[in-house]
Order: structure tokens, then C-alpha cells, then sequence
């Protein structure tokens, strides 16, 4: 009964409960608890037992000496069931990690739903993020590799600006030149899609994985994919040759795959769903089976794993970069406004392939002439600009405004914000801007790549 | 020979081209022209061959005495070949009307790809939009419905703002009034979804469907789906049971069905594909089948048709609404400026579940306090917003954010435009927020809403 012990491994042992056994522990205070029977890791001495939630995650619940405890099913008859196929939404792994040496994966908490832990005692939600904590609630992560951990930030994704960018990009820098084969972000899913292009214009030359990794539902929850994503993010970082950055989240509702997307060509496209994010314009760069610990390549990644030295940390972001999406009938105050308040650049999320009302081409061009660059986007989200078919395009590229081509708008600001704090010389923004950098680009947008919609 | 005579009836004579067979027809200039001989409306004196191209569109070719004109293919095979199941892009359909009243339809140019017609004599893209016109460019609209057209303007619809869509809704209800069974709004698709819903907003109690309608690509492509759309336009307004306002385009990429979609549902999904509209959060509302003149029903439609009497018409639309997407680090001095020039709403797109940064609390909050209205949706586009979740959406609640649930944010700007224009008492814009008044809110977004990606 590893870890177990005084009272506690007493209650387990009066119930007749092993390893491995599906338990109900009904404590005094009402609520009770169901779960596979897990080994403790003796970190710390209080009263608990860790059982394994249908949600793959782990927690400990705080007994005393008249909770009860009660065996549901036992291991056997488990392993029985889930080989005759019973669906079970995280199989039993390995109680104890591989013997021999693994790779190394650091995880580097910023906050969010994944980077946390609920307290059961409590009811609270804290951030958990020393490696003891990791491995407690998702011992899984330590079969493949060996795990170090630190929080770097809590902030919540909604809250992220350029500056965290900058301070995540010389932690994951810093953890990489300390030789890990594979560094994790756990960070929270709302911005996680743009703080991994940050992540991915900013680390040249990347040696190994950069995976940032979320949950949309906190692990209290049945239905959390915290433990799911973990476990994928984890294999992704220690074992894919694919050196980019790169976001590991559900891949579908069920619990049979993952899918590790391209930072520059994710987006999130949903407010809720486990497989909200999704590659857009692009394949997504891997498939991951974690209860098979295999990963798919679905396309070359942008570069393979290589000497550490290769590094080239290109940190920094202007923050005077603004994001506007165009609507019928926007006025041209918020251009000028934009443009006097001393706004370096300027993405616009225009309409069909490139397009913004005839009266800001004007203000616009005001724009240009005083230094303010201009990058055209599509709200349209698939497909790319194309501003020479029609009048306003070929007007709007008359004044200056940059074709961003099939970037996405998010990526793109992202893009700018970093080209901005490296130049100012307009022929090197401009060969920065359409050069293709990070996969942000797609050649070729193969008909196959737009969903499939639901009629 | 209908409708040669001259000249023009010699040449095709001595081809010994009929009605119905493949001709080529090989000019002077070096240009050439291949496509289904067709009957010709004796609309002016011109020396014109007609032909429908493969893509469904009739053009009139310029002759002389010179040109050849050649019998590529013969009626009969065609018939034969496509008995036998050979592709068709348009099939042949009658080259009569059938005789008998049929529904009115009105339609109504308002500017865009699919108002215009290329002028083979010079090039020209040119508006088209006489009914004589648009019978001789796509003569099957006739086989379904009495058409009546005109030019209303010719707007690119990049340059629409909420001015004009006062004008559609107008001239629409003048149209319902005068008793036709269907109106046609041909637009550009840039902004078509916006218009549809300012359509959707301001015409309450439809009595017969709105349709608008517009082409990808222009009528001189083979691949233009100005034709196909037209058609498919024209059988939902002559005879859909659905009196709401639809879009209806390409459902796919083939030439087998269109889609109407709900306009306060659908949004403009890529840049350049005929099947770039698609419904969110909902499924559209028909499939149509033009060469069958079949329409499906998909779920029950808003309203279906009634008494003209019905109609009610709230336009007016306030001009002082923005809507601002947000992104990591946007200044709070963006929202300030808007409250300051005295917008008096404000749509944002918000991250996730709907979240903007802390920092922009404060400044959210005086702007309510100042009678700025601010409305959240989601920049993921599937799922609704939950303020509820997480403190910062709690916050901005508290705040007074009005959440979107999960209207579209481009949407959810016209109709906080709409509502900006009728009241201005706090508690009724709220609750006409909250209303369902044009379909705009779906109560269950079920799973299978959430397109298939490509992995």
C-alpha cells in the first residue's frame, strides 16, 4: 500500500482496498468521492488518499477516522472489463515510471485553468505547479519523462500583454540552454494562441519542442481535460522530433486523441468545447494518442530537433501595435486617432479579400506617410487577401496598406508587434512581413483544408 | 431560330447550329468562345449570338460577317451523355417558360460581383440589372417567377454603412407592399451578412421571404457562381414557405446545392470559396437543389408566409456603435477615445467565454456610467458567452457588460445599432438585447453545430 500509512492506510485496509480498486469514500461532512485507489508519493504527511477521477485526474481527499471507505469494483474485474472493451476515459497505466533514463521536460506554469489544482479541503482553486504537485495529480506525465516544474506567472490568458511575452520567452529560452529536450507552457486557453506566436517569432532556430498546453474545464470537473492535455503536451515534448512551437490541446470530445497544432496557424474557435482549438488554413503539425504514447506526423514540422546551441533568442514587442477589425460604416476618427496617439502599426481585419470602406483609404494613407504601418487581414478567417482583384484593394495597396496573405489577424498583430521592435526601416518591415517565418504562411490552401460544416 | 435574324441567323445557318447545341465561335480579334447556343429575347437589334458558358451564365457574343461559328457538339448527344449521367455544370432546362401565372419576384441591385455582367464587346464589368437583362443573363430565373428588377444603387459592398441599409430596408418593404411573393437583394459578399441582418432586424413580421444573394466569382469565370445562386435565389423568393431574411449561396463546391441561411446566423467563412457562407451556432434553414426546383427545409423557419398587412417596419440605425475586437494588451485609451466621442454602444469581442484584459474594467465601467452601452461576444465565433465562469467575466458583469450569448459579434452590432436607433432607456435596450428577435440567439447549440476539421 505505497505511501500509505497510520490511520489512513488503517480505513484502507478494514475496506479490503488495493491499488487499483474503484473506491467511495463518504466522508462525515456529506460528500463523498469515487475513484480508482491511487499510490501515494510521499510528499507530504497529511491525512489522504489520492484516488484517480473518471477524468484521469488525480486528488487527494482529506480523511478522518470516521470516513468510510468502500471497495465499488476491484482492480481485477476493472482490467477484466477494459479488456473486453469497456469504455474507460483513462486506462490504468503503469503504477510505477519505466526503470532507466528519460528524457527531460520542464513545465513552466503562467496560469489558467490547467495550472491549477483544486484543494478538495478547501473547495479553493490554487495554482499547483511544483513538479511534486504535477505528478501527484497526473502521475502519468512522469512514465515519459522527468519532470521538472516552476511557476513563472499567474495570470490569467485574458491578461497577458507583451511584456509576459517577453518574460515567458527568457524562461523557456533560459530552460532550453539548460538542456531540457522539451519545455511545456501551461498557460490559459483564452490568449494562448497568440502567446504561442510570440513564442514562435521570437525563438529562432528552435532545437527541440516549445508546447503550450490548457485546459477548458478546471480538473474538478467529470468532463476536465486537464490530465488528457497534460499527458499529450508531455509526450509531445520529450519524444516528437518536431523542434517548433506548438499548442497540444483535445482534438475531439472524445478521449483518443490530441492534436499538436502550429502556434502561428491555431486559433481558438470555440467558447467551450475540449476541441476548441483548430488549425486554420493549415494541417495541424501532429496527432497524439496518449493512452498508446504515439504521436502522428501529419505534415513536416518546420524544423527537427538539433544542437541546443542553435538558439537564437530574438525577444521584444512593440506595444504600440493595434488589432482593428473593420465593420460597415466604421469612421475614420478611429484610424486618425490610431495614427496621432503614435501607433507604429496598425492590423486591419478586413472584409472578404482584403477590403475596408473607400473613406478610410485617405486616413489611411495619412498613415503611412507618417510612419504607421498598415498589414490587411481577412475576418473571413480561411483563404487569403487578394487585394489586386478589385478597386479597393489596388487603392488600399496604392497607399501602403502590406497584403498579409493567409495569416491570420491574431498572428499577424503578433507578427507586427515583433517586426516593429527589431526595425524601422520600411523596406525590412515589409520583407519581414511577407517573409515566411514561424509557418505562418500557408503556400498552398488545399481544398481539403476548410471544415466540413453541418448540412 | 428564336430571336436571330440578319446576318446572324445566316451564319448560324450555315454552321447548322440549333438551339441547344455546342458551338464555338471564333472572332476576328482572335478571340473565342465556346458554350450552348441558346434562343435569344428580342431586346435590341444587335448583332449577338447568345451562349450559356459552362458555368451556367449566358453571355451575348459580338459577330460580323467574318466570324466563324462552328456545331461542336450536337443537342442530341448532349441529351444523351447527360441521360447517361455525364457532368452537366447547368443542365439544359426549358427553353420556354412554362405558361400560367407564377409568383412575383422582385429584384433588387444593390452593387457587387453579382450585379454585374461583362460587356464581351469591351471587356466592361457593368451593372445589369434591367429585368430584361437578367433574363437574357440567366434566363431560368424566368421559368419560376414573373421578375421585376432595378439598380437601387451600386454600392461595393465594402462601401456599405448603415445609411443604406435604411435604403434596402425601404425600398424591400415597398416591394412587399406592391405585393410581390419574394424579394431578392443582389449584393456584394463582403458585407452581405451585416446587411442581412440590419434586413432582419428592421422588418418585422415578414410577410414573404427576403433573399440576398450575391457571386463569389464574376460571370465572365467559368467557375462564377453568379448563375447557380441566382436561380437557387429565385425559387427560395418565389417559393419558400420561410418568410424571413435568408442569404442564399453555394453550399459546397459542386454545382448540386445552395444554402439559405438564417441572416443573423451566417457569416462570410473564407475569402474567395463559392461556398465561403456558412451558418454558426445554427443550421441553415434550407438546402436548396435548383435543377430539381427542390427546397429542403433544415428547421423550421422563423416565420412562414402571411398576410402583406403584417409587415412592420422599424428602420433606423444609430451610427455611433463600434465594434472592437479585443487582443493582448490592448490599451485602455481605445475604449476611453470611443465613450469620449460619445459612441453609444460599444460590441466587443471579447476572448473565450467572454473576457477582455482587467485593465479594462475601469474604463468600461465609466463609459456605462456615462450611457455607453457595451455588449460582449466571443472572438471564437462557436459557443455563447459565460460571464459567470471566472472572475474577470464577473467583473465586467458587474461592470455593466450586457453579455451576447452567442450572437455572432458582427451580429450583435447591427443590432445594437438597431436598438440604439428605437430606445434609449436602459432597461429596454436590455431587454431587447436579450430578446430573440430575428433568430439571432440559438436557445441549444447541439454538438454536431461544430464543423469537422480536416485531421
Amino acid at each position: 500500500m505505497p505511501g500509505y500509512s497510520g490511520f489512513v492506510r488503517s480505513l484502507l485496509a478494514r475496506a479490503g482496498a488495493r491499488i487499483g480498486d474503484r473506491i467511495r469514500i463518504e466522508r462525515n461532512d456529506g460528500r463523498s468521492f469515487e475513484g480508482i485507489l491511487m499510490p501515494r508519493y510521499a510528499i507530504h504527511e497529511r491525512p489522504i488518499i489520492v484516488i484517480k477521477l473518471d477524468n484521469g485526474y488525480n486528488i487527494g481527499v482529506r480523511v478522518d477516522e470516521n470516513t468510510r471507505v468502500e471497495v465499488i469494483k476491484p482492480r481485477e474485474t476493472i482490467l477484466r472489463e477494459a479488456a473486453a472493451g469497456a469504455p474507460a476515459a483513462i486506462p490504468l497505466l503503469e503504477e510505477e515510471p519505466p526503470p532507466g533514463p528519460k528524457p527531460r521536460v520542464y513545465i513552466l506554469g503562467t496560469g489558467g485553468t490547467i495550472a491549477s489544482k483544486v484543494e478538495y479541503e478547501t473547495g479553493a482553486v490554487k495554482p499547483a505547479f511544483s513538479a511534486a504537485e504535477i505528478l501527484q495529480a497526473v502521475p502519468e506525465v512522469g512514465f515519459v519523462a522527468d519532470i521538472d516544474a516552476g511557476v513563472l506567472m499567474n495570470t490569467l490568458s485574458e491578461n497577458m500583454k507583451p511584456e509576459y511575452w517577453e518574460k515567458i520567452v527568457d524562461a523557456v529560452a533560459d530552460k532550453i540552454r539548460k538542456g531540457y529536450d522539451g519545455v511545456i507552457v501551461a498557460h490559459g486557453t483564452d490568449t494562448m494562441a497568440y502567446t504561442g506566436a510570440a513564442l514562435a517569432f521570437a525563438l529562432r532556430n528552435l532545437p527541440v519542442p516549445v508546447v503550450l498546453v490548457g485546459a477548458q474545464r478546471s480538473s474538478d470537473r467529470p468532463s476536465s481535460d486537464a490530465a488528457f492535455n497534460l499527458i499529450a503536451a508531455t509526450l509531445v515534448a520529450a519524444k516528437s522530433e518536431a523542434a517548433e512551437v506548438l499548442v497540444v490541446m483535445h482534438g475531439e470530445t472524445g478521449d483518443t486523441y490530441a492534436l499538436a497544432h502550429r502556434a502561428t496557424k491555431v486559433r481558438k474557435m470555440h467558447t467551450s468545447r475540449r476541441d476548441a482549438f483548430q488549425s486554420i488554413n493549415a494541417r495541424p503539425v501532429a496527432k497524439i494518442y496518449p493512452f498508446e504514447r504515439r504521436i502522428e506526423l501529419l505534415q513536416e514540422p518546420l524544423r527537427r530537433r538539433g544542437s541546443k546551441e542553435d538558439l537564437v533568442v530574438e525577444n521584444g514587442f512593440e506595444r504600440k501595435v493595434a488589432l482593428i477589425k473593420y465593420y460597415p460604416g466604421m469612421d475614420s476618427e478611429i484610424i486618425d486617432f490610431l495614427v496621432d496617439r503614435g501607433y507604429r502599426g496598425i492590423v486591419l481585419e478586413g472584409t472578404g479579400l482584403g477590403h475596408v470602406g473607400e473613406w478610410l483609404v485617405d486616413p489611411i494613407r495619412r498613415g503611412v506617410e507618417l510612419g504607421t504601418y498598415f498589414v490587411m487581414t481577412s475576418q473571413t478567417l480561411f483563404g487569403r487577401v487578394n487585394m489586386n482583384v478589385y478597386t479597393t484593394g489596388r487603392r488600399l495597396l496604392q497607399a501602403g496598406v502590406i497584403p498579409g496573405g493567409d495569416m491570420l489577424p491574431e498572428t499577424a498583430f503578433v507578427k507586427l508587434s515583433w517586426i516593429l521592435a527589431r526595425t524601422q526601416e520600411r523596406s525590412e518591415v515589409i520583407s519581414l512581413l511577407q517573409r515566411n517565418i514561424a509557418g505562418e504562411y500557408t503556400h498552398r490552401i488545399t481544398i481539403d483544408l476548410y471544415p466540413r460544416w453541418p448540412h
